[in-house]
């Protein structure tokens, strides 16, 4: 075919590499960059990597940030007693936008999965528990997806801590809100109903 | 938020120019290429750059290519009487793909849109007709898009070339193969009855 030249390919596996992108959209930008103008594509490629140079991690909760620490580490008005444990920057974003939360985060960047070799000494954990030996933690949140990786990363967190003082959640499971009961599986709703609570 | 630095902003901005790309994919992206391996990040950007200086158009038939004149133009073995003018390179590669076209391709790079200021000068048109003076060419299929601005467009090329000696002639518009009748819209439906051919 006309057009399956070597910085072709390479250019649609780069875009593969990017999250819920398949062939056919990756052939659709690559299509699309090389016939808009340039200045399109030199925008493109410019920004990733400005950005990818500007944004490090925080040094206190690995989250991606600009400045160090990050602007919720460094918020005097936030509540430096909860930890909420996320698996990636994007789980602390969906927190942040839902509003109701105002403690502080702890970014693992991944959740334990033993087939891919990921053990504890793959995430920051060593971190986290400096994080709580040097300050006043209350409570430790556990905010990692509802897998089987999160799950056991969520089990891992609870035993970590559990000498020491201090309470370790887990956020609650259960039929999304909106959502009808015909409309959810049957672990979401075994969930919701072990997780129930009282009407008050 | 933590994450609405100018740099992180600029590069959502560059990925919501990607066709289809809205802003939580974009925003998708960008985490992504935040979070994984730099070597990511750089890969894309190069690729970009790469894809982008290696790639030019046919100086015959306008398409996207790394050599000039492209594959299909300098193909002895397709029929070289027969231009199938298309609006962007995804038509030529859509039709390629196909498999059952072995004549040649013009690439408009564009339909006329008198609202956005696309009129004839706009299109690539000048080097089709020089095409079809300088070359023995029998017939003309033009595979504009169904819209209103690939009709007009047709309509325009069926007038210019009118008294050369050419076949212009309009690729079919009807029900989808594999598709029942009543899951096509009227439009459809309508152009399919009016242009119906014999059972033979």
């Amino acid at each position: 075919m006309f057009f399956d030249t070597p910085s072709v390919e390479r250019l649609v596996e780069a875009f593969r590499r990017l999250p819920g992108v398949g062939k056919r959209s990756a052939e659709r930008y690559v299509l699309h960059l090389l016939s808009a103008p340039e200045s399109d594509a030199r925008q493109l490629s410019d920004a990733i990597l400005e950005a990818r140079s500007n944004i490090t991690t925080c040094d206190v909760c690995c989250n991606l940030t600009e400045v160090n620490p990050c602007s919720i580490c460094s918020n005097s008005r936030r509540d430096h007693t909860v930890i909420c444990v996320v698996e990636r920057p994007s789980g602390a974003m969906a927190i942040e936008k839902a509003g109701s939360y105002r403690g502080l985060y702890h970014i693992l960047h991944g959740a334990l999965n033993p087939i891919e070799g990921i053990g504890p000494s793959e995430l920051r954990l060593d971190r986290l528990v400096k994080r709580i030996e040097a300050n006043d933690i209350q409570e430790i949140i556990v905010a990692t997806n509802a897998t089987a990786e999160g799950e056991a990363t969520a089990l891992y967190l609870s035993h970590l801590f559990t000498n020491k003082n201090i309470n370790v959640t887990r956020i609650a499971h259960g039929v999304p809100m909106g959502s009808g009961l015909e409309y959810s599986d049957d672990a979401t709703l075994s969930h919701a109903i072990l997780g129930r609570s009282r009407l008050e």
